[in-house]
This record gives C-alpha cells, structure tokens and sequence, in this order.
C-alpha cells in the first residue's frame, strides 16, 4: 500500500509538499528527522519519501544530499512549493496583547521586516511551527504568536493577523520524492540528478562537464559538498535536463564515468516547470 | 592601530584562528554575529576581521559566502585549524554525576559516538561553548559537563576529562582574514578567490570554468549560492591557484567577464597548503 512519510508536524510545508504530488487524501506521517524519513522509504515496500532539498532564499539543505549518497534511494519526482507566513493567534487573543512570537528560526529570520515593527513581543525559536501551533492550543496560551504556513491556522483553527508578512515574496522550496523502484521517467520534461566525485587535479571538474557541454545538455543545478574524511576534497551534486531512456543522456553519464572517480544515478524524474 | 574581530566568545575557534594568523596578543573582540564582523571591519581604518567559511564534514558557511557578496571588503589570507573536543567539567565534579552535557549543536553532532556511551546525560544545545563554560563557573554546576575545544579548558580552568571526542579526526575549518584594504599578496603559493553570476543558458558554467581550463589553472573550490530574488537562478564562488600580479591569472578573470553576467574578485592572498 502507498504510504508517504515526510519530516515534522502536520500542517508542515514538507506535509504540504506531500499532498501536493501524491493527493489529499494519501496516508502520510510525519517524523522526526531526514534520515528517519529515508530510513522508513527504504525499509518498506510502497513507502515513498518527501524531502526538502533547496530554498530559493537560504540555499540547498546539505543534509538531504548527504543522505542521498548515503543511501540507496531514487528521486522519482519533485514539488516546488511558495513559501508564504501568516501570524495566528488563538480565536480572542489581541495582538497588541502579545508577549511573546514562536516560530522555527528560518521562518523568524523571513519575516524580520515585519517583526521589526513589533519589538514589544519576545522572538521564540521552536523546533517546529506547527508543533508551537499545538503548544499554543493545548495551553490556552492568549499571549502568545504563531509565525507559520497557512495551512496551520486552517489546521489549529487559529485566528489570521497577518498574512504574507515574509520580507521577500520570491521564496520558494524545491521538494524531492524519494522511492525504492529505480526507474526512468517516461515522457518529455524529464530532469536526472546525479552525483560524482573526482581526484584533485587541475581542470578535472571542467573535464567532467565537457560531457554534458559538448552534447549541449543544460545544467540546471551544481551543488558541492566535501567529502566526509578526505579534507578539501568535494563531491558534485549536478541536475540536467534530459532523460536517460535517450541515448545522447546515457552517452553523456558513460562519458563521465570514464572521467570522474565516482559517480551515482540518484533518479530520472519529471520536472516541475512552473512554480 | 591594528584590531581584529571575530564571530563569539573568547576561546572559540575563530578566537584561536585570529591569534594563530596575528600573534597572541594582537587586540581582539568577539562580536555577537558573522554580519557585525563585517561592519566593523568596513567601518574601521586597521581593523581585521576573522571568518570560518567551511569545515571539511558539514561543508560551506553559506551566510558568510551571502556576507562576502554584499559588503566591500578584501580576503588577505586564510587559516586552517584542525577541530578538536574535548569534555570538560568543573575541579571536583565526577563523571558519573553529570546530568547535563552543554555545547554547541554543531559540536554535539560531531561527537555523537562518544555521547551515546554516556545515556544518562542529558544533551543541551548552547548558543557557544565558551560561554557555556563561563555560566558552568559562575553557577557553579557540578552535574554539568561542557564539550568545547582544548583552548577553552585552559582559559576558564576547567577539569579535562576526555580528549578527542570528535567521531571523526579528519575535521579542519578554514577561516578566511577581511580587511579593507584591496592589495593583491606578493610571491609563490597565492590563491585567488571570486564570485560570478551567469545568466541560465546551456552549457553557460562550462564556458565560464574554460576560462580557467584552458589556461591550466587549478580550481580548487567550486560553490553556488541562490542568487536572492531570482528563483533557480545561481552564483558561483571560485577559488583557484594563481596571483593576479601574474598577466595569466589576469587574462582568466578578464575573459570571466565576457562569459559571466557578474564578476566580483574577493581576494587575493597566501595560501596555507598544510593543515
């Protein structure tokens, strides 16, 4: 049976970015952290994962690529969510009442334009802002603020203050859906991100995007991260468009398997064009 | 009159990189986040400032790449420091009393091997571990243990007892000096370190690394960053092995421009080949 575990609370925009690809009514959990959901995809036939792997405003979530390697997943698709903030408060709360704000410490550092003009409220990093949501309901708290996606207030049943009060309206998520079945996408609009690893030496890594250059391959993503154990030297998360059941793509991955020191197919999947 | 300033407390790392490059006694201060290094530097005639910009096992410090494009300042050197922790507890406490174990995240994380032999402590993430060890003497805790490197020991007279918790021995961060003034380094071994912007178009990042390729110059760091306000659009950071005084190195960066949408140098200055 299909069952879809992504990380933290419901009313998380990973639990959005879940029902988004898979349809409002799948059967999804939430749980405590990335490894546990590769770990949970992994191990359990019809599970599938969704991870957070880029934000358009602080960058790519590191941990996610690492786990990437380190497991033996497939990328079967992707979500890109906007990511909006609206403060709630409990229904009879008044906002000039409000001593304290609780949300997760990215979220705070979205909105500081708006929390700028309350100085009066304490800043509260949480662990989670719908959890916060449910502290906030649980203990009747009338003093307290909620910095969270929209989907929380309807979730809670909270009151709206304000919305979209995050400093920069271009902020999005790039989500990944992670499987156990290693196949291509069918169809155009398809996207394969790989990862490789080369030995130092000069002009190595423009070797190894001359196989995807001189084919006229466009790279959407480069992504770099050291190599646990061997100081200064990185490993290359890349995205191109293209689709591995064609030749020119297969082409191109045996070519850079002739001149990296390492490389791994981490999925074949249809890409999201709009936002 | 000379004064460098780093990110934290007194006994942090960056504390011991700055003396490690200036001398031990050079005036410094600890200032309370990346961003205030930066200003002060660029406000100040004299002043230095000192910033972790990667560690070998989590990788890139990305604010301070962000930092590094929006303030004006100059990269004149950098700093390697082997990472090292030890646990230390107050003169009189036993090991089998503490309750409580205190440090940084990033620090907790690093040691999670020799933590999981000690259940019965409790783990507390702290904004710093200096200033941890200072709150362990002025409240005077005797069932509170605090992981920091070996410098904080010896400045807050504390009980070593163990050293070496990292899991993972292989755990250098590199730090880079700011100044204001733009002078390339003079002599052998320097490093040169930049910033470009393409605008998205196949085989774009190829044409801009040809321009180093083809000269034999060696890259030997490659980072993108989101460029902000731009969804799925990227900045790259290069380093590479070379001096601008040198007509070569020039040629690269002035061929980078005609590629590139954006180019910005951040430094040129010696490298420390070894750790």
């Amino acid at each position: 049976m299909k069952r879809v575990y992504y990380q933290g609370e419901k009313g998380s925009f990973s639990e959005r970015a879940a029902r988004r690809f898979f349809g409002p009514s799948v059967p999804a959990a939430g749980l405590f952290n990335f490894a546990d959901v590769f770990e949970k995809v992994g191990g359990q036939p019809g599970a599938f994962g969704v991870i957070p792997i880029e934000n358009t405003l602080t960058g790519s979530i590191h941990q996610n690529y690492d786990l990437l390697l380190k497991h033996n997943l497939w990328i079967t698709g992707e979500v890109k969510l906007r990511i909006s903030f609206n403060l709630f408060t409990r229904s009879g709360s008044r906002v000039r009442d409000l001593k304290e704000i609780w949300s997760h410490p990215v979220a705070l550092e979205q909105c500081q334009r708006f929390l700028a003009r309350r100085p009066n409220s304490r800043l509260m990093p949480v662990y989670d802002s719908a959890g916060a949501a449910r502290i906030l309901i649980r203990e009747r708290r009338k003093d307290v603020g909620i910095i969270a996606g929209p989907q929380v207030g309807k979730l809670y049943d909270l009151r709206t203050v304000a919305k979209k009060i995050e400093d920069n309206p271009q902020n999005y998520t790039r989500f990944l859906i992670l499987g156990r079945e290693k196949n291509a996408a069918a169809g155009p609009n398809v996207k394969t991100s790989l990862v490789f690893g080369v030995k130092n030496a000069p002009g190595i890594l423009f070797r190894c995007l001359s196989v995807f250059a001189l084919r006229n391959i466009d790279l959407v993503k480069l992504e770099s991260r050291p190599i646990i154990g061997k100081p200064w030297e990185y490993l290359f998360y890349i995205d191109f468009h293209g689709n591995l059941t064609e030749e020119k793509y297969r082409n191109a991955v045996d070519s850079l398997n002739d001149v990296a020191a390492y490389s791994k197919i981490l999925g074949c999947y249809r890409e999201k064009r709009n936002n």
